[in-house]
């Protein structure tokens, strides 16, 4: 399947904290750089996501802030 | 100022595209791992952005979804 | 690929408008029930979206609003 | 009222969860096809939705990804 | 209607800009105070917007980000 | 740092509430206007937000949507 979001981000699941409704996901997509994702519960269970495994970060491209120091 | 939204990731503006209303600029957060934003035009303006320089991609936890192969 | 967005509804494309930056494009998921998206022309592009043609609408349970009457 | 964003689909409210923050709210919005939404569990409270009522699923475009097999 | 985003501000629409696709709205929430809203084309003809009529803001809590100085 | 987001409302926050996951924050942007906003747990403890405090609502145009009685 192939989604319309534009970044689609390979990385490595280095932290799942599952809750009561959503969970929190970390991906590690370079070396020292994070992507940290909510996503619901039943989500993260359907997708067995686990730490150590792969995974991919997904974003729309009007979701992506800019900021300057 | 610091902002609520958890992933705040430094990188180089690496392509800048200002159309009639949206900006949609290309920041390269690490070698070869590349995030593209659309934002407004006005927005763009006003924070100066040009290619080669720093800036960060800025993304809410709740926007950053996860697939998996 | 699986995607942690929870509403995964197949349907036909309807209607295509691809304009300066972005493309409006119809879903139809049930007789007389539409859905209208606005991606980015690269992604229409690049999902090669034809009318006529089957596609899902894919969107996260948090931008789905309630109303009622 | 009438509001800007241009997916207002009719349904039927199939199932409501109710957690300590949160409410899953499922519409039926043809045979077979359910829309499942996340909101506030005051707003679930304030629009007082129940199993069995009608309701509307309200998207903005912008909200609609598009997926191709 | 009642819709389960969490603010809803009524205001005065201060300037209404019309591009080819999207239309800039901005609001007058309270003297001094302002809210720009990008909305598509046909949404803002479906509405009637016109400078200086009545208007609501409305967005989902999720979508509002908190900033420190 | 300045950031994309078009709409930077200075306020007054008005009530935390800090649950399991997230908070829910509000802010008093102008007398009797108050603006709620949900961010997660270690954000808001992260910004070290306080009633009484001062604050920025930070609201992506997209996000705003407008309404008409």
């Amino acid at each position: 399947m192939k989604v319309s979001a534009r970044n689609l981000i390979k990385g490595k699941v280095k932290k799942v904290e599952i809750g009561a409704v959503n969970a929190e996901v970390t991906i590690e997509i370079a070396p020292g750089v994070e992507l940290t994702s909510i996503i619901t519960k039943p989500s993260a269970e359907n997708l067995g996501i686990k730490e150590g495994g792969d995974a991919y970060a997904l974003i729309k491209s009007s979701d992506v802030m800019i900021a300057i120091d």
